[in-house]
C-alpha cells in the first residue's frame, strides 16, 4: 500500500489502484459499448465508455468517493464542501450521503435545473453564486470551508479526485484490450482536466498503446490552446455554452503538467457536432448524454485528425434537462438513415 | 460439456451455461443499475438490468447468437431465417453477419421504421407480411425455410434461444448478490416468454431466492391470464399496442410450462405507466428504453403486489423511434421533482 498522497501533487499509479479498491464495492463498472452503425459512420471502430451509467449520472462520483473515503474519520465527520457546475456536486452529495456525513456545495445560480434539484435531493446543502457576474466560486468555497471546518474537495485540482477519475482509465485499458483493441486515441471530454489526467496516468501504466486526447467545445478550448502553447492559458471571458459541465476558466495546476507530458493534441467540436452526437447516442447506443458529456463522441464521429482502426471515447455525463434532449432529437442527423 | 439439447425441450441449466461460454467473447455483460431517485419513488431498492445496452439494443442478441453459434457448419453456411416484430430480427441479422452467413427475416409491414431499417442495415434480407390483416408469420417463415434450405430460428419456442436468453439470468443472480440482494421478485417484460423462461431456469440453479414475474401491457396479458388459468390462452384479437416488442398471440409451447413451474403471478401495466417509466429511465438511469422494454420497470415503480426491500427488473430493449421518445418526455411524471 502506498503512503497517503500529497494533496499538491498529481497521483501516482498506486494511488489510482488504491482508489479502485475503495470504489469497487460501490461504483458501477461501466460498460464499453460499440455499435455497427457508429462504426460505419466513423469509418473505424468506435468504443464508447459509458460513464453516464455511473452513480449520479457522471464519472464525477469516482473522484468524490475516492476523496471522501480517504479522509480520516475526524475530518470526515465534520463534513465536506465542494464547488461545481453540477456533476461534481451530485457526486459529492451522493458520496457524502452514503458515508452518512454532511455536504455543502457551491453552485452557479444558472446551473441546469436538474443539476441543482438533484444535488439537493441527494442530501447536500446548496449555496449558489453569481457565475455570470464573475463571482469567484473558489473564494466562496474556501471561505465557507474555513468558517465551518469543512474539508474542501476541489473538482479537479485534487490528488485523490484525479486518482478516482483515473480508475476509469484502468477499466478502459482492460475493456478495450478484451475487445481486441490495444492501441488507439482515447478521446476525453475535458473541463479542468481531472478525468483526462487521471485516465492518462492509468493508461501510462496499464495501456501504453493508448493516448489521451482532450476534447472541448470550440469556444471553450483552453486546454487545446494550452497544449499548443506549452503553458496554461484561459478561456476568453466566460464562454456561454450548453456544454456547462466542461466550461472551466483554464486547465488545472495539477492536471495540466500531466496532460502536457502524456496527452496528444486536443480536439474541438461545434454545437451542431454535439447535438448530432447526442442524437446518435440515444438512437444507436440507447444512452442519454448531456452536451458536455458528448464532445468526445462528437469528435470520434467527425474523425478529423484521428488515425487508426479504432478510437475510444468516454461519454462522461448524462444530467440533461428534457428540453435539450428534444432539441438534439430534432437536429438533422449526419446519419442519412436517421434524417 | 452437455449433449446438444433437443430442439423441442426447454433447455437445462447446462445448456444455459454453455450458451454463456459461447456468448462471452461477443455479448455485452450489461450492468445492473440503481438510482436513489427511483428507490425513493418505489419505496424499495430497484435494481435495473440494462439489456438495452446489449448488442443491437435488446437482449434478443443473446438468443440469436446462442442458436447460430451452435449450428453445425454445413447448416450454418446455408443461412438462417427468422420471423420477428423487430428485436429478434436485429439480433439474428447481427449474429448472422458476425458469423459471415446470410439471414432472412420475416417482419410485419407495420413494424417500427427503425426496426425495419436497422435489420436491413445489419445485413439481413427483410420480407414483410401483413400482421394486421392476419397473415401468419409462422407460415411465411416455414415456407421460405423449406424452399431455400435455411435453418429457422424461432423467437422464443427454441431451446437454444431460451438458453441464450437465460444467460441474462446467470448475470442477474451474480450482480444482484454483489449488490447485497439475494432474494427478490425479478420482473421481466414478457412476449412469448423466452426471456422470462430462460431467466427463471437460470435463477432456479443460481439464485433460488429470486422469482421471475412476467410483466405485460394491460391489453396483451395472455401470459398473466394463462398463469391464472393454468393453461395457455390467447390474446383477444390482435392487440394494438405501442409495446410492439412483446405483443405475441399466446405463451410459447416450450416457455409456458417453465413459467407455470417457476414464475410468480404476472403483472400488467397501463400505457401511461409505460410512458412514465420511459421518462424516468431517460432522466434517472440515462437509458433509452422502448415501450415493450419498459413494462417491467413500470411495474417495479408502481409497486402493486410486490413485497420485500428490493425488486429486480429487466429493461429489455431500446429500439424506439424519436417521436415516441418525445412523447414520453412530455408525459406528466409520477415523480413530483420532474413534473
Amino acid at each position: 500500500m502506498s503512503a497517503k498522497p500529497k494533496a499538491h501533487l498529481a497521483p501516482g499509479i498506486e494511488d489510482i489502484r488504491q482508489a479502485a479498491i475503495r470504489l469497487a464495492p460501490v461504483a458501477v463498472k461501466t460498460p464499453m459499448l460499440e455499435s455497427p452503425f457508429l462504426n460505419e459512420l466513423a469509418g473505424r471502430r468506435v468504443l464508447v465508455k459509458a460513464e453516464v451509467l455511473q452513480r449520479t449520472g457522471s464519472f464525477k462520483f469516482r473522484g468524490a468517493w475516492s476523496a471522501i473515503s480517504a479522509l480520516d474519520e475526524t475530518a470526515r465527520a465534520r463534513g465536506v464542501i465542494a464547488y461545481s457546475s453540477g456533476n461534481h456536486a451530485q457526486g459529492i452529495a451522493h458520496a457524502a450521503s452514503l458515508h452518512g456525513i454532511s455536504a455543502t456545495v457551491v453552485m452557479p445560480a444558472d446551473a441546469p435545473a436538474m443539476k441543482l434539484s438533484n444535488t439537493q435531493a441527494l442530501g447536500a446543502t446548496v449555496v449558489t453564486y453569481d457565475r455570470v457576474g464573475g463571482e469567484s466560486r473558489e473564494a466562496v468555497g474556501e471561505a465557507l470551508a474555513l468558517e465551518k471546518g469543512l474539508t474542501l474537495i476541489k473538482p479537479y485540482d485534487d490528488t485523490l479526485v484525479i486518482a478516482g477519475q483515473g480508475t476509469c482509465g484502468l477499466e478502459i485499458a482492460e475493456q478495450a484490450v478484451a475487445m481486441g483493441v490495444d492501441s488507439a486515441d482515447v478521446l476525453v471530454c475535458c473541463g479542468g482536466g481531472g478525468l483526462s489526467a487521471g485516465i492518462a496516468l492509468a493508461l501510462e501504466a496499464d495501456g501504453p498503446g493508448f493516448r489521451v486526447r482532450p476534447v472541448e467545445p470550440e469556444n471553450a478550448d483552453d486546454t487545446c490552446r494550452s497544449l499548443v502553447k506549452g503553458a496554461r492559458v484561459s478561456n476568453i471571458g466566460t464562454p456561454d455554452s450548453f456544454c456547462d459541465a466542461i466550461v472551466t476558466p483554464m486547465p488545472g495546476e495539477l492536471t495540466f503538467p500531466v496532460l502536457q507530458r502524456l496527452a496528444g493534441p486536443g480536439l474541438t467540436v461545434s454545437d451542431n457536432d454535439v447535438l448530432n452526437a447526442m442524437k446518435l447516442a440515444m438512437l444507436r447506443l440507447k444512452l442519454v448524454v448531456e452536451p458536455g458529456g458528448c464532445v468526445a463522441l462528437a469528435a470520434a464521429l467527425r474523425g478529423e485528425s484521428i488515425q487508426g482502426d479504432a478510437v475510444v471515447c468516454v461519454v462522461t455525463g448524462g444530467n440533461v434537462d428534457e428540453q435539450l434532449i428534444t432539441q438534439a432529437l430534432e437536429v438533422e442527423s449526419i446519419d442519412p438513415a436517421l434524417g
